[in-house]
């Protein structure tokens, strides 16, 4: 049976104690799988791992040390199998939200270390006599992640070198067509964050939203290869369909549910009202 | 110095080893500080005071008997000046937002016994062609709690008997002169949460936010002698003067952070962004 705090609780799903915390100059960011703390023993110039935790070697003392290290590491576990293949993304590896990173690592390793991501997910909605619709996308079944779930207009991860605003611009130009004047438009309404543990390891993750309002004849158009089509539903059938199936990318059901909160469409009297508004902004 | 972050740790403030939970009938529903607790002793008919919890008595096992038993020790404690007066305003005991309430008790005594309170606030705001206004209420001099500061247009707490419907339309009227049409066209936006330490005890608070938006020709009312006057400001404005001064009643800084968010006033490429994103919803 699913329900929206059914969606909440799959996206919280973890075994911390499945995990050791991965630490670089004192400071924790991430997490790390006991197996692969003990797989990660062979590389003892790069790591020092114990039974507590796993820490980057304070030998690495800079970005370009530490990020040319991890590299190192990440092609040896492609090459092991560990890792299937390596993204050609970097994402950065920071503490908090703003903080400079403490170095840059492919994006196929995240999960594995437990590194806090950040992405962006915009609602596409258009305002009709009738009431709001929202526009959401097919993923392609060919993704590696989530094939043929159900998407927002545009949803990507946040790399490292890219400004949010920058990021903004291409994702919604690769996965929608639209101009960068289009995405400037789009307001950013706050966030949502939750801790996955998938098959890799560990995903602590934070979106943030943007709602565009779009005009009646605009359409989507796909670029990148993500998205197989759009379609531009009433939110009641959006809402749902993410109540009543597990259709959604997992992660977007929390990004709808917001919309919803946000939106007036679920309702205070509701009596997990409350749950769910706590529940989309989880503590990492 | 203030800031918007300022405002959510003011409401945030606690020391909880100054407290013991207060339990009834196995549940935790609240907190009391440990020389209300060795004060209550003398009432053992209906607490067991204990150095790990007091408890209400198992024999009470009633909603009208506990009530009964708690006005009873409310009568004795404004009478030893232990509570300065009754607000004769009746205020559920539950564990959680939509639960079956376990007792009543009065408004005054809430945060000495640190149960969850709710209560509803309505953001009025006016579309301008120069942009979103704010309507803005300054509250009497009179008042007891934040007298002569800055309010949203409407701001209650839940009591016992009503449901939150019932007391948007009853705090809209009396507070703004809302018809009940006009206060619910007032759309629920989800919900702030803070848990403060005062003089009394401790306030472990959840507010139900509503968008309200308003005509230009429409201007409140006030018809209770809560409010003073009230003003239609900027939303820049309204910013800036959160930001920058305590002049907003500190909980009312929390909702209008919120409106900022949900409106694209704060920009997540604000350093601390998150930080008020996720200080708006602290677990309780």
């Amino acid at each position: 049976m699913t329900s929206y705090l059914h969606h909440i609780r799959a996206c919280n799903t973890h075994d911390l104690s499945d995990f050791r915390p991965f630490r670089v100059g004192g400071d924790q960011v991430g997490w790390v799988r006991h197996a692969l703390a003990d797989h990660l023993t062979r590389f003892d110039d790069v790591f020092d791992v114990g039974q507590d935790g796993i820490f980057l070697r304070e030998t690495l003392g800079t970005f370009a040390a530490r990020s040319e290290a991890m590299a190192r590491v990440l092609d040896a576990l492609v090459a092991d199998g560990t890792i299937q293949r390596l993204r050609r993304e970097a994402y950065p590896v920071v503490t908090a939200w703003g903080a400079e990173p403490l170095l840059k690592i492919d994006r196929s390793a995240v999960a594995f270390f437990g590194i806090r991501s950040f992405g962006l997910h915009i609602n596409g909605f258009v305002r009709r006599p009738d009431g709001l619709h929202l526009w959401v996308g097919r993923r392609a079944t060919d993704r590696r992640i989530a094939p043929g779930k159900l998407d927002n207009l545009v949803a990507g991860g946040q790399p490292y070198g890219l400004s949010l605003d920058e990021n903004l611009v291409k994702e919604a130009e690769e996965e929608a067509g639209l101009s960068a004047d289009a995405a400037r438009r789009a307001v950013p309404v706050g966030a949502v964050s939750y801790m996955m543990e998938n098959e890799a390891g560990l995903k602590p993750d934070t979106l943030f939203l943007y709602d565009l309002e779009l005009a009646e004849d605009f359409t989507p158009r796909n670029t990148d290869g993500e998205v197989e089509e759009f379609m531009l539903w009433p939110l009641d059938q959006v809402a749902a369909r993410v109540r009543d199936t597990d259709d959604f990318k997992f992660n977007v059901n929390l990004v709808i549910i917001d919309f919803l909160v946000r939106h007036g469409c679920l309702k205070p009297e509701q009596p997990d009202y409350l749950d769910l508004v706590m529940g989309l902004r989880r503590p990492l």
